[in-house]
C-alpha cells in the first residue's frame, strides 16, 4: 500500500523509504513515491523558467541515465577485451619493441604482414627470450613452464583482488543480479569497487588461460556501471524500485557487448534476468544495448570489421533430413547441461559445507594448475576460447590448412583458379588429419566437460557462456563430421540423395553442427530459449539457420527440464538461499493463505498496535519487544478490525523524532493514529501519527488459495499482506513466509532462505 | 478470487465459468480454474495408462496447438498472397495458355525467359485482348478503363462478402484483438466466418489496387486460426484465460507471416497487442510464429529465395553525419504519423456520427473510383504497394535503367567489366530521370499520405502496416537524394570529407533513406518501438543500419508522443469505445477507491445478500431487481463484515436449479453461505450455497489511491473488487467503473464505453 504517508513525505524525518541491507523492498510504494515525486514536479512546473528546466531534465534523466550506462559498459567491455588479448597473449610471449601490444597489433603494426603467419619477427616468444630457439624439445619445456607460470600468477592475483578489495566480485554474478532484480537489496554488490575489481580480475582470469568466460560478469559489470550512474539522478538512486528498471536495461547493455547481440541482450534481460520489466524498460534497455554495442563496435577491440562475433562467412542450405542429428545434438546438449548443473550444484555444496571453502584462493591455484596442466599440450584446450569456438563453427574453405580441414578434394593448389567454391568447399572424404582432430577433440570435450564443474564457483569472476558453448561446439563439430562422412559414404541412398550431387559434391557443413551444439549445450545448462536463439543467430549472422537453432534448443531445454526443472542460475539462486519468488515456475498446491500466515496455532497473538488507545511507553515495548519490519494497526483489542498498517523504521523514527523535538511529549501520552483525537486537559498532549500509517494496506482472507496469493506477491511485488476473515484480522503473510512456505512443499530446507 | 468454488466443479450444474457477449473475463477466476483441472488430471494419472497417455496429451497440447495454429497461419498467408497476386496481375491482363497463372508464372512457366523482362509473349494486355495494340493512346485508354472496372469489381465484392458474410471482418482488426486480449469477449469476432471473409476480402481489397496492406489483416487472421483450434483442445477452447495464451501467439504468427520477421513478430505481440504474456507464452509465440514463416516459406508466393520480403543488397557504410538527416526523417514521420491518426480518428468519427456511416458499400466505392483513377497514370501509385516499397530501399546498380537511377555515371555500357561494382553504385550527380521521378514521387507521396486517410476504415479487410511504409519511404528516398545531391555539390567540404572520395566517388544510399523513412512513419502512426527495428531489419537483413533505424524511430515515437499521446490502434480503441485499460498509460491522478466506488453518496444502498437470513423468495427479489454481474455476501443487515462474493450467474443457477431438483426447498426456504446452518423441524428445508460463493474475493480499503487500484485491476486482471473501511463493506469498484473514472478525468465521454 502507499496511500496518504506518500503525500505529506516532505513532513517526516529523513530516512523514509530507504531500506536496510538484505531486505526486500516493497515495490508498491516505492511506484508510488515516484509517482508522488512526479506529481509535485508537474505542479511546481509553472512556477517558473528553472522549475521547467528541472522537469524537462527530470523526464529525460532516464533516457540519459541508460546513454551513460550503454557509453560505461561499452567502454569497459573495451578495455576488459583489449587488456585480456594483451594478457593472455603474454603468457606466450612479449612484442619485443613495444611491450604494450599484443601479439595481433605486435605484428601488424611494425611490418604489414598479416597477422595470421604463424611466424612473426617481432613477436619474441619466451623461448626465444630466454636464449633458446623458437621451435625443439627445449623450447617446447620452457615455454610451457612459463605458460603455466603465468597462469598461476594471473590467477592468483585476480584471486587475491577478488578477495581484498570485493568478495562480492566473485561469480558470474547472474544468480545475485536476479535476485537483486527480483527486489532485495545487497549492498555493495554493484558498487564501485565491484566494478573496478570485477573488471581486472576478469581479465587476469580470462588471461590465466581457465576454462571460463567473461560473458556472464560483462552483465554483473555493466549492471555495477547502472547502479553507479543511477546516482546521478535522484529519480532512480533514492528510489530502489524505479533503480531496477536502469538495472533492467544495464544488464540487456552488458549481454549486447558480451556477444555483440543488442536484440539478444533485451530478450536475455526480459526473460531471464529482470522481474518487474514494463514497456517503457524494453525501448529503454534496447537503447542501452544498442549504445554499448555501438560504443564497444567504435573501440574494435578484436579488430575485425564485423559486427558480430562467430560471423559465418557461408551461406550453405541446410536440409530436412538433417533435423534428426539437430534433435540429437539437442538431446545431447540437455543432457550436458543437467549433468552439468548437478555436478556444479553438488561440487558448490560440498565447498560450501566443508573445509574447502575454507581455502579459496588455494583452491584457484590448483585449478589453474591443473587447467594449464592440461590444456597446453592439446592445440584445441590450449586456444583461447572464444578462437577455438570461432574455429569450429567455421567452414573448411580452400586457405585452412589445418588438420581440422584435411579433406580429400580433388583439385590441386594449382587449379585453385579454375575451381569453383563450391568444390572447394564441398563435402568430402577425410583425411589422416581429420581423425587426429577427432581425436584431439574428444580429449578437450572431455576435459572441458569436467573442468568448467569444478571452475564455475571458485572465488574469481568467471562465466559459463563460452565454456558451455565450447563444450557444445566441439560435441556438434564431432557430429557433424560423422554425419557428413555417412552422408558422402551413401551419397547414392536416395534418403541423401537432395544432399550430394557426387561423392564429391556433398553439401553438408560440420560448422553449422558446431554452431547448432553450442546453442543445445548453451540451453541445457541455462535454460535460455527465445534469447539463447536470438543470441546465436545475432552472434553468427545466420539468419537462415533460425530453423536448426530453434529445433536444437528446444529440444535441449526439454530434455533439460525432464531431468532437473532449475537452469543453473535458478539452481545457484537455491543453493545460496537467496529469497528469489520465481515468475516462471508455477505454484501449484492447493494450501489456503490460513495454512501460511503467522501467528501458527501455538504462536503468541499477532504483536498489533492499537489506534487510539496505546501509550508512547507501550508502543515503544512493542518496538523492542519484536523484530517485525512492520505492525498492523487496529480498532481496538476487543474488536480487530484492520485500519492500517506502520512500518517499525517509519515509526521508531517518528517516535523517537516526537519525544526528542516536540513539546509534551512524554511516555504517557496516547498515541493516535485517527483523525480524531479526544484532547484530555489534564493528561498530557496527545501523539498524531495518522500521517506514517499506511491507510491503503493490500489485504486477503484466510480462505485465499495460495496459489493466488503467490501471483499477487509476484505480479504486485508486495512485502507483506495482511490476512483478515470477516473483516476481523488474523495474522500476516510476508514474502518471507511465502518462500519458505515454497520451499517446504519443495522438500528443501526453509531456514535456509537469507532473509532479513 | 477463485477459492472453493474451484474445488467442487463437478458437483455443479452446466455453463460455469463461461462469459456473455461484450463482457470482461476475470482472470484470476480461470486460471485458479485451470490449476485445477490441471491437478485433477496429475492426480488421476496414477490410475492407468489411458489417463497418462491422457495427461500427456495435456502437456503436450499447447506445444501442438501453437504448432497447428502457425502452420494453418502460414498456410492462409501463402494462399492469401498467391490469390491476391493473381488478381492484381487480371486487373492489367490475363495468362493466355494457363489464366490460373499470374503474370510472373505465365511469363517464367512457358519459356524460360526473366520475369522481369518488360516483354512477354504469353501475358496479354486487355488492350491486345480486346482487339488492339500494347501501345498507343487507344490501348492506354482501354487498360485505363478495364483497369478501374476490375478495381470496383474486386472492391464491391469484398465490401460485399464483409457486409453479407461477417460484418466483424473489416478493417486491421488489431484494435479489436487487443481489446480481446486484454479479457473481452466479442463473439465471433474470431470465428471461421470471419476468417473465411476476411482472407477472401484481403485478396479482392488489395487485388483492387487501394491504398492498404494486408499486414494488419493477417494478424486477425493468424488469430482467428488461433481461436478456431483452440476448440480442438478444452484445456484453452473453455478457459478463456488460457485462449488468449494462443491468441497472443498467433498474432505473432501473423506480423512473422506478413513480413518473414518471427523475431519482430514475438515483439510486436509482446509489445503491441498482448495483455498477459507469461515467459512460457514468449517461447510458444517465437515457435509459432517460427512454424508459421517455415511453411510460408515453402509455399515461397513470392518466388525469391530470400527469407526477407524488402531485401537490401547492398552493404554500403553510414556516416555519423548521416544521423542528422535521419533525425529530420525521424521528426518527418512523427508528423506525419500525428496528421494521419488526428485525420483518420476526425474521418472516422464524422462517419460514424453522420448518414456516412449507412452506406458503407458506397463509401467503398467512391473510395476505390478515386485510387484507381488518380494512381493508374503515376507509375509509382500503380505499382503494387510492396513492389514500389522494395523499389525504394533499393540500391541503383548498373543494371537498373529506371527514372529512379538516371545517374550521370561516367561510364560507357562496354566498359561494364573493367569498372568495379563501387564506382557503379557511388553517387554522382542525377541525371533528368531523377528529377522527373522526385515529381512523380512527391505527387505520389500527396495522394498515397491523402488517400490512406480516407481508406483505413472503411468497410473492407485494411492495413496501415505497407501504405504507411510506403508513404515513410517515399518521403526518405526523395531526401536521401536531396542529401546526396548536397554531399556531391560540396564534395571537398570539409564537413562531408569522409563520404567522398571524389566528385564520382560519393557514398551515400538513398535507399537506406528510404528504409529509414518507412521505419519513422510507421513508428509515428503506431507507435511501436523495439518491434518496429526488429521488423525493419528483418525485413531489410540489414544487421548493420540498426542505428539509424532507431534514431529515426525514436525520433519519430517522440515527436509524435509529444503532439498526442495515443498510436492509431489505441485511437481507435477509443473511438469504439472498447473497454481496454491500457497497460502502458500511467495512471496520474490523486483520487482515491471511494471517489470511484458505487453506491456514489445519493445513490441507493448496494444491493447485498446475507449470509444465513434471506429467503429464496428475497434472494430472487435482489436478483430480479438488479442486474448486476455479481453480489458481496455480508454477515447481516446490522454488522456489514464482508464475507465472500457472489456471481449472478451462478446464483440464478443454483436457485433454479434447487427449487427444480430439490426436494423441501420453496420460496420460504432460508438461504445460507455458511457451513453452520441451524435446521428449523418446522421452517422449510434450508438452502445451502456454499459452495457457490467465492471465499476469497479481492478486497481493497476506501483510502487505497486509484493509482494502486489500476495496477490492481492491470496486474491481476480482476473484474470487479469490494471496497472495505475498518471491515465493513462500503461500495464495490467494477472494471466499468475504473475505464469510466479514466475516462472522466482525461475528459472524454464516459458513457461511451462499449460494456455489459
Amino acid at each position: 500500500g502507499s496511500s496518504n504517508l506518500m503525500d505529506t513525505l516532505d513532513d517526516l524525518p529523513p530516512g523514509i523509504g530507504q531500506y536496510e541491507d538484505f531486505h526486500t523492498i516493497d515495490w508498491l510504494r516505492d511506484i508510488a513515491r515516484d509517482r508522488m515525486r512526479h506529481r509535485h514536479i508537474i505542479k511546481k512546473k509553472q512556477e517558473g523558467i528553472w522549475e521547467k528546466i528541472k522537469s524537462a531534465h527530470d523526464a529525460w534523466s532516464g533516457w540519459v541515465c541508460v546513454l551513460l550506462v550503454g557509453v560505461a559498459a561499452g567502454l569497459c567491455a573495451g578495455i576488459i577485451d583489449i587488456g585480456a588479448t594483451w594478457m593472455s597473449d603474454l603468457k606466450e610471449g612479449i612484442c619485443a619493441e613495444a611491450f604494450w601490444l599484443n601479439r595481433e597489433q605486435c605484428c601488424w603494426s611494425v611490418s604489414n604482414t598479416d597477422a595470421n603467419d604463424d611466424y612473426c619477427q617481432q613477436w619474441k616468444t619466451w623461448s626465444e627470450i630466454f636464449g633458446g630457439s623458437r621451435s625443439g624439445a627445449g623450447s617446447y619445456v620452457v615455454t610451457y613452464f612459463v605458460y603455466m607460470l603465468w597462469a598461476i600468477v594471473f590467477a592468483m592475483l585476480a584471486a587475491l583482488f577478488v578477495r581484498v578489495f570485493a568478495p562480492y566480485a566473485c561469480g558470474s554474478g547472474i544468480p545475485e543480479i536476479k535476485t537483486i532484480l527480483s527486489g532485495f537489496i545487497i549492498r555493495g554488490y554493484l558498487g564501485k569497487w565491484t566494478l573496478l575489481t570485477k573488471s581486472v580480475g576478469m581479465m587476469l582470469a580470462v588471461s590465466a588461460g581457465l576454462s571460463l568466460g567473461k560473458e556472464g560478469p560483462f552483465v554483473h559489470v555493466a549492471s555495477c556501471c547502472g547502479n553507479v550512474f543511477s546516482y546521478l539522478f535522484p529519480k532512480y538512486g533514492t528510489n530502489e524500485a524505479k533503480k531496477r528498471e536502469i538495472l533492467s536495461a544495464a544488464s540487456a547493455a552488458g549481454v549486447s557487448v558480451a556477444f555483440g547481440a543488442p536484440i539478444g541482450g533485451v530478450l536475455f534481460s526480459l526473460e531471464e534476468v529482470s522481474y518487474y520489466f514494463p514497456l517503457k524498460t524494453l525501448w529503454r534497455s534496447f537503447f542501452c544495448a544498442l549504445a554499448a554495442a555501438f560504443v564497444l563496435r567504435s573501440i574494435n577491440p578484436f579488430g575485425n570489421d564485423h559486427l558480430v562475433m562467430f560471423y559465418v562467412e557461408y551461406n550453405e542450405p541446410w536440409y530436412i533430413q538433417e533435423l534428426i542429428p539437430f534433435v540429437l545434438i539437442g538431446v545431447l546438449g540437455g543432457l550436458y547441461g543437467s549433468f552439468f548443473i548437478k555436478a556444479n550444484i553438488a561440487w558448490c555444496r560440498y565447498r560450501k559445507n566443508s573445509k574447502l571453502g575454507n581455502y579459496p584462493i588455494i583452491e584457484v591455484l590448483v585449478v589453474t594448475f591443473v587447467t594449464a596442466l592440461l590444456s597446453y599440450p592439446n592445440q584445441y584446450t590450449r586456444l583461447n576460447t572464444s578462437e577455438l569456438i570461432k574455429m569450429l563453427v567455421g567452414r573448411c574453405g580452400p586457405e585452412d590448412d589445418t588438420d581440422l580441414c584435411d579433406y580429400k578434394r580433388n583439385y590441386s593448389s594449382h587449379m585453385l583458379n579454375q575451381t569453383s567454391l563450391k568444390t572447394m568447399t564441398s563435402s568430402t572424404v577425410i583425411g589422416d588429419g581429420v581423425y587426429k582432430a577427432l581425436w584431439m577433440l574428444a580429449l578437450a570435450l572431455v576435459f572441458k566437460g569436467i573442468i568448467t564443474v569444478f571452475t564455475f564457483g571458485i572465488k574469481i569472476p568467471c562465466g559459463l557462456f563460452i565454456p558451455s558453448m565450447a563444450v557444445g561446439a566441439i560435441m556438434g563439430r564431432m557430429i557433424g563430421i560423422g554425419v557428413e562422412q555417412i552422408v558422402v559414404a551413401n551419397h547414392d541412398n536416395p534418403f541423401f540423395e537432395n544432399m550430394c550431387e557426387s561423392k564429391q559434391f556433398c553439401r553438408i557443413t560440420p560448422g553449422l553442427y558446431a554452431m547448432v551444439g553450442a546453442a543445445a549445450a548453451l540451453g541445457g545448462v541455462t535454460r535460455m530459449t527465445v534469447s539463447l536463439v536470438v543470441i546465436m543467430f545475432e552472434l553468427t549472422g545466420g539468419l537462415q539457420y533460425i530453423v536448426p537453432l530453434m529445433v536444437a534448443s528446444m529440444t535441449s531445454k526439454w530434455v533439460g527440464d525432464a531431468l532437473g526443472k532449475e537452469g543453473i542460475y535458478d539452481a545457484h539462486i537455491l543453493l545460496n538461499g537467496y529469497p528469489y519468488l520465481d515468475s516462471k515456475e508455477e505454484f501449484t498446491h492447493t494450501t489456503l493463505a490460513s495454512d501460511v500466515m503467522r501467528p501458527r496455532r501455538n504462536d503468541p497473538p499477532l504483536s498489533v498496535i492499537t489506534q487510539d488507545s496505546m501509550t508512547v511507553e507501550e508502543v515503544d515495548h512493542v518496538l523492542k519487544s519484536t523484530s517485525h519490519n512492520g505492525f498492523p494497526v487496529i480498532v481496538s483489542r476487543e474488536s480487530q478490525y484492520l485500519v492500517g498498517f506502520v512500518l517499525r523504521r517509519d515509526l521508531n523514527l517518528a517516535l523517537s523524532n516526537a519525544l526528542k523535538n516536540q513539546d509534551g511529549i512524554v511516555y504517557n501520552s496516547i498515541v493516535y493514529f485517527t483523525n480524531h483525537v479526544t484532547e484530555n486537559p489534564n493528561g498530557p498532549a496527545p501523539l498524531k501519527l495518522r500521517k506514517i500509517i499506511d491507510m491503503a494496506p493490500v489485504t486477503i482472507t484466510d480462505q485465499t488459495p495460495m496459489e493466488m496469493v503467490v501471483e499477487m506477491f509476484r505480479k504486485l511485488g508486495l512485502r507483506q499482506t495482511l490476512v483478515t476473515h470477516k473483516g476481523r484480522l488474523l495474522g500476516i503473510l510476508t514474502k518471507k513466509d511465502v518462500l519458505r512456505h515454497i520451499a517446504h512443499l519443495e522438500n528443501q530446507d526453509p531456514e535456509s532462505i537469507l532473509f532479513n
